[in-house]
C-alpha cells in the first residue's frame, strides 16, 4: 500500500461505538490521530476495544499499516464525555434518533471549547435539522463515511443552513489526510448524495423482487457484473459519455415513467427488520445463511476491500490524467 | 487470464456492426466461433473491420487471447445477408427503431432455418413487442450484453412472451462458454433488469445537477468511491446484509418520499443529445474533454477492464463459497 497517513498529534473524539462508529475510530486510529472515543451504550464499552483491534488487524492484513501495536495504544475509551475536552474535532455516530442525537450534543457541547467542530455520521437526518439542537451551530456538520470506514476512499461533508464555511474546509483539507477522497455538499439535501443515488436504485431493486420479475441472486449478478464492471472507474456521467449519449434519450423517454415511485418501505423490508434479522451480522437476512457464514462473507470483503483499494487507487483521476499527459 | 473459451465451430450472425454490434462480434470471435456479420449500414461495412481489429488487440492487451490473427480469419463481413445462412444464433444489435428491426427480421428470417434462435441486443424496446414482427417468434428473445461486450461477463437473457424456453436455456448454457454470467429473465419488463436499475439512479443523479446541489464531479466521486468500492463483490442485497438492516427502515421511510419521480429527458440531456453530442467518441458530452481526450479515456478503460475482469473473477460466487468451505 503506497498511502502515507499524517501521524499527527491532534486529538479526534468519537461518540457512538456501534458497528459503524468502531470502524471510524479505526480509520482515525491507522491516520495517527489520538482517539477519545465515548460509548453512550454500555455494551459497547465491553466490546469496543475488542472490535476496533480487530479492525486494525484487518487494516495491517489489507497493507494499510505494518502493526496495530502503536495505533492501539492511542485509543481512550470512555463512557464519560469528559475524555472529549481536549478534541479539536468530535464526531458523533449514536442512532439514528434525533432525540438521543440532541442529547448527546449537549453532553459534547458543555465538554468541548466553542470551535471544537462537531460532525455527524448521519445519513437520515438533514443536517439542519440536527443543527437547531447545538450551541455554536456554526461549526456542526455532516461528516458521512462508507462502511468499512478504515478501507473506503469516500466521504462526504454536507453543510447545514447555519454552517460556515471554515469549518467544511478545515475538514475537506483533514479528509485527504485521511487517505479520502472528499466530498463537499454546500447544500443539505435530504440523503445526501450517495444514499439519494443508492436508495433511488434500492426502490426500484424492490420494485423489481416484489414484482416477481427476477430473483435476488440475478439482481444481484446483473449489477454486479454491469455496473459493477466500470463503476469504480467512471462515476454515472462518465459512463454515459463513454456510451456515447446518442440513444440516451430515447432509452430514458421510454423507461423513467415505468421506474417504481414508491414512497412506502417495502413488505420484504419491514418484516426483516420486525423479526430482528441483522444480515450478515446475525446470519439472517436478505439471503439465506448458514450458521457463521455470514462472519465468512464479512472476511470475504476485507480481502476485497485491500484489492479494490489499490485498484481505485491505480484508477484516481489523477493517474488517469497524468496517464493522459504521458 | 485463467478463462478457457471453448473452441466451436458453430458460426453465429450478427446483424449491426455500430459500436456495439462490433464488440458483440469480437466476444463472439474469441469464443471460438467464426462470425457471420452483416452491416446494413453501408459506412459500418467500411469501417468495421478496422474497429472490430482493435476491439482483438484490445483483448490480447487484457490477455483475453494471445493473438488475433487466427480469430480475425474467423470473420465474415457482408452487406449480403444469405452469409447468415449456416447461422444457429443470430443476434440484431441495430438502432432502436421498431420499424428498422422488424425489416431486419425479415430479411433474417427469410434466410436462416425456422429453428435458429434469433436474439435481440436492444435494452429500449419489449421483446414481446419486437415478437409480433418475427416469423417462428418462439426461437426469438433478448441477448442484452454490457460494453465493451467481450470485457464484461454481465449477458441478460430475457424472453418475451411467445419464447419457448427451452431456446432461452439453450442460449443460458452457451453463454457459459463465453465466460458470461448470465440472467434469465422469464418476464419481460421494459428495461429488463439492469437498465431499470441505472435508469433509476440517473433520475435521481439529473435531479441532483438540476438542482445545483452537487457537481458532476462530486456525484461522480461519490459514486465511485462508495458504491463503487463494494459493487464488484456483493451486489444490492448482499451490501444490505452487509450493512446490517437495522436502520434500513428507518432511513429507506425518510429517503423514499424524496426521491426524483420524473417522467421525461432532462433538459441537459436534450440539449447535448441535439448538438450531436456523442461523449468520448466525439470529445463532447457530459465532461469536457480536449481535442483526442475522449480517446485516452477508451483506453485508460481498456486497462482497467483487464484489471477488474481479473478482481471479478477471483471473487465470483462459487470462489466466495470455495472459500466459505475450505
Amino acid at each position: 500500500m503506497s498511502e502515507k497517513f499524517n501521524v499527527t498529534a491532534m486529538p479526534v473524539g468519537v461518540v457512538g461505538l456501534g458497528l459503524m462508529g468502531s470502524s471510524i475510530v479505526a480509520a482515525l486510529l491507522i491516520s495517527g490521530h489520538p482517539v477519545k472515543a465515548v460509548a453512550p451504550v454500555a455494551a459497547d464499552a465491553e466490546n469496543a476495544r475488542e472490535r476496533i483491534s480487530n479492525q486494525l488487524h484487518k487494516c495491517v492484513t489489507a497493507g494499510l499499516i505494518h502493526s496495530s501495536d502503536e495505533f492501539e495504544g492511542n485509543l481512550t475509551i470512555s463512557r464519560d464525555y469528559e475524555v472529549l475536552k481536549p478534541c479539536q474535532v468530535v464526531i458523533e455516530c449514536v442512532i439514528e434518533k434525533r432525540d438521543i442525537k440532541s442529547q448527546v450534543y449537549k453532553k459534547i457541547t458543555s465538554v468541548v471549547d466553542r470551535d471544537c467542530i462537531i460532525g455527524t455520521n448521519t445519513s437520515a437526518i438533514p443536517i439542519s435539522e440536527l443543527q437547531n439542537h447545538i450551541d455554536f451551530p456554526e461549526r456542526f456538520l455532516g461528516i458521512h463515511f462508507a462502511e468499512p470506514a478504515f478501507m473506503t476512499r469516500f466521504l462526504e461533508i454536507t453543510c447545514g443552513k447555519l454552517t460556515e464555511e471554515t469549518f467544511a474546509n478545515r475538514i475537506f483539507k483533514l479528509a485527504h489526510e485521511w487517505g479520502k477522497e472528499p466530498t463537499l455538499l454546500k447544500k443539505d439535501i435530504r440523503g445526501f448524495i450517495t444514499n439519494r443515488l443508492m436508495y433511488a436504485m434500492y426502490r426500484e431493486i424492490f420494485y423489481l423482487i416484489e414484482n416477481g420479475t427476477a430473483t435476488r441472486e440475478d439482481l444481484d449478478k446483473a449489477f454486479r457484473y454491469d455496473a459493477g464492471s466500470w463503476m469504480t472507474l467512471m462515476g454515472i456521467f462518465r459512463r454515459m459519455d463513454y456510451m456515447g449519449l446518442k440513444d440516451f434519450d430515447a432509452i430514458l423517454k421510454s423507461i423513467f415513467p415505468k421506474l417504481s415511485n414508491a414512497a412506502s418501505v417495502p413488505d420484504i423490508m419491514q418484516t426483516l427488520v420486525q423479526e430482528g434479522a441483522r444480515g450478515i451480522h446475525n446470519d439472517n437476512g436478505l439471503y439465506p445463511y448458514d450458521p457463521g457464514e455470514g462472519r465468512q462473507w464479512d472476511e470475504a470483503f476485507t480481502r476485497f476491500n485491500k484489492d479494490i483499494h489499490h485498484l481505485a487507487a491505480n484508477y484516481s483521476e489523477e493517474n488517469v490524467k497524468e496517464q493522459l499527459k504521458s
